[in-house]
């Protein structure tokens, strides 16, 4: 299970090696083409990772992230969290977000519950970077992963900071990606090509996640990079969509995390210029927001312990009333140990739609899972059950639940809740 | 595991008997006397249980409770569940819920997600017990536990009547529990005498419930009674009072139910009159006010697979907010897990409550683990660690929690997340 064995997720299984997109979930577009895990970051950016000594496995943990233009456009989003890491509050509050030039990322140590002592260490750190690259403090975004409540050890930092900016590189997307990662499984990781009107841009991203948050190791982590030409309105737009529709939309155990950051940097080497409300914006949000679903479809995989995952499609008129259903039911520790066992359980989505929706008695929903139809209207209806069964043990399985009125539908990926979770967060103590 | 072996929870361990009042959130009441198990229902009641052939185990699984007064109180509460059961319909529309006379509880199928035809099959039961008893139908509840989707065998149920009329008597308590247990570990009850101005009164419970809903075993119940002279207006008021402070206030996994139901039947049959906002009725709802809680206690203590139990305190001066956070806390997985294996990863709770309050950053959170605080003001504090290992090892482990401002306060009860849960929910099938 160590991370970045496993390069491209199960890529590494015996035979060919399985595309990028691969979920029944994300088709991948037309006019996207999948690179490959080596074809290395778009033009304008460099990037590398090191051991620099936070983790006391000694496993890479200080990864870096630069980008050359002098120019650059960036879109950042955060968690909503209330108790928010110093590196969240730091990069929010002092950097500009939409002219990022670095990212400085680390794991093994959240810098969360740390305080004004916290923030100060973050600050010591985006000086450091800012230096070692040779741009302005406000440029360099923080990102950290790991343990609440410990003190980020600001000279192991410092120090890997030199050591990281030499060996900063083109192709140094899974050093970058092998430090930032904490339970991760596999690694989450693409290298993409968008044709455009004016020619192809490239489109990078390294992503980390197992887990809202994880025993000791928390967050979800997701940088994206792209050489071609968006103005930071556009950029910041487009992210924004498809960070709601993709991260927004999973969970392994409805954990929002201290640290949860993604952002997506536009060095515009491509000089491939996608205008706002154009063919070509519609083409590179397709493309993007592809990505980013499919990698959170990755991060639900590799979510702690997950051996399945769902979808749960909500239906109905009120827009509220499904959102709150496909969390309760996603967030349901019964529809999760069902989903595991692939037990044809439905009452268990039955009472997790019921308790979400408080006062709507009596409420006539219709369950398909895997659409084959067992309750219509609240009520259960005739299936075949040897039907069912089988069908339930599919990787990725679909419930799609009803609810009355028309208009509104939405969904949340998620993972089963299996003895592997328990062992990991309960078994393993600090 | 099988129901009903262990008399009154853990009373059964050797050496002298536990009291009934043996949690440390639950002092009993100076005027409140513990009867032990065997000494019946209070003048006015007779109970009996049967195994009738709805539980393919034969089991118990059909009891009957019936007050022989005219004229009796009752008040009842139910599961605010948009699918509720058809027992819960039938019950809430078609009876006087302020004075019946009987109440029919089955274990081994719930009657929910059954439509017209469960609510047919609900009312057949309903009439023919009303006719074995000798009362109107609309003085009968009815309550069911079990299997989601299945229909009732009415036939069984029906037969089941005539047998278990039969055996009705005042010290049938023990079976009517037996009856009503699905994946229970061990029996939920008590038999108390409550000292008043006018002599003493009894107060009995039969209470079920491992899990706010488990596999294919739903819900919790609480049968209250008493043979104390109560109005009908009073009876509902304190009822309603202490399940908001008790059943309201617990969770093992956040998971409400198709088909929870309490109720309170009194009897009158002591002629000791407990008039409105006099001394005996605080009296005599402290009393029903520490049954509850204690009930509420064993409960998640019995919550599936449970080995600890918590109780989260919040406090601050917005009580939204502290309700938000308290439930956040409870049914995390990651606090659950670390509560499971006495992990003290506080970061875990500044994790959950700051989830919990999206918008508040950067909020001051201050946290103490069974006295020992931890983290002031959001940031972490010295503590002695081997001293905090050490408290968290307790089988009752308290949370306190206090967020910005005064004046609101709330608990939440939980049981912690471990493999028996996953083995209870996922590993035996349907």
């Amino acid at each position: 299970m160590s991370a970045g064995n496993d390069v491209f997720g199960d890529r590494s299984s015996a035979g060919a090696p399985q595309p990028f997109f691969h979920s029944r979930w994300v088709p991948a577009p037309e006019h996207v083409r999948d690179l490959g895990p080596g074809a290395g970051l778009p033009a304008g950016f460099r990037a590398a990772g090191v051991a620099c000594g936070i983790k006391p496995s000694g496993n890479p943990d200080l990864g870096l992230l630069v980008c050359d233009a002098e120019t650059p456009v960036s879109a950042a989003r955060f968690t909503a969290t209330g108790t928010p890491a110093a590196p969240v509050l730091l990069s929010q509050e002092h950097c500009r977000l939409d002219g990022l030039r670095a990212i400085l990322a680390n794991s093994g140590c959240a810098n969360a519950a740390t305080g004004r002592r916290g923030l100060d260490d973050a600050a010591k750190t985006q000086g450091a970077a800012a230096l070692a690259v040779g741009v302005q403090e406000s440029t360099v975004a923080l990102a950290s992963t790991g343990g609440i409540s410990w003190y980020l050890p600001v000279d192991a930092v410092l120090k890997g900071i030199l050591a990281v900016q030499g060996q900063l590189r083109r192709e140094g997307d899974a050093d970058f990606q092998q430090a930032i990662q904490t339970t991760d499984a596999f690694e989450k990781r693409a290298c993409l090509e968008v044709e455009l009107s004016g020619g192809p841009v490239r489109l990078t991203a390294q992503c980390k996640g197992a887990g809202m948050i994880s025993p000791n190791f928390a967050t979800m982590f997701c940088f994206v990079q792209t050489d071609a030409v968006l103005e930071p309105h556009t950029a910041d737009l487009l992210f924004g969509v498809c960070v709601k529709r993709s991260f927004d939309r999973c969970s392994v155990d409805g954990q929002l995390s201290t640290n949860d950051t993604a952002i997506l940097m536009c060095s515009g080497a491509s000089g491939v210029r996608i205008a706002p409300e154009s063919e070509d914006e519609l083409r590179f949000g397709e493309a993007l927001d592809a990505l980013l679903r499919q990698l959170a479809i990755l991060m639900v995989k590799d979510g702690e312990g997950a051996a399945r995952i769902a979808r749960a499609i909500v239906r109905g008129g009120h827009l509220e009333g499904i959102e709150a259903a496909a969390r309760g039911v996603a967030n349901s520790p019964l529809v999760k140990t069902a989903l595991h066992s692939a037990d044809p359980n439905w009452g268990r989505i039955v009472q997790a739609v019921g308790a979400a929706l408080p006062g709507t008695a009596p409420l006539a929903v219709d369950i398909a899972l895997e659409g084959i139809p067992v309750c219509s209207a609240g009520v259960a209806i005739p299936y075949d059950e040897a039907e069912l069964a089988e069908a339930l043990k599919a990787k990725e399985v679909e419930y799609e639940i009803t609810l009355p009125g028309e208009g509104a539908e939405t969904e949340v990926f998620f993972s089963d809740l299996s003895h592997e979770y328990v062992t990991i967060n309960a078994d393993y103590t600090t």
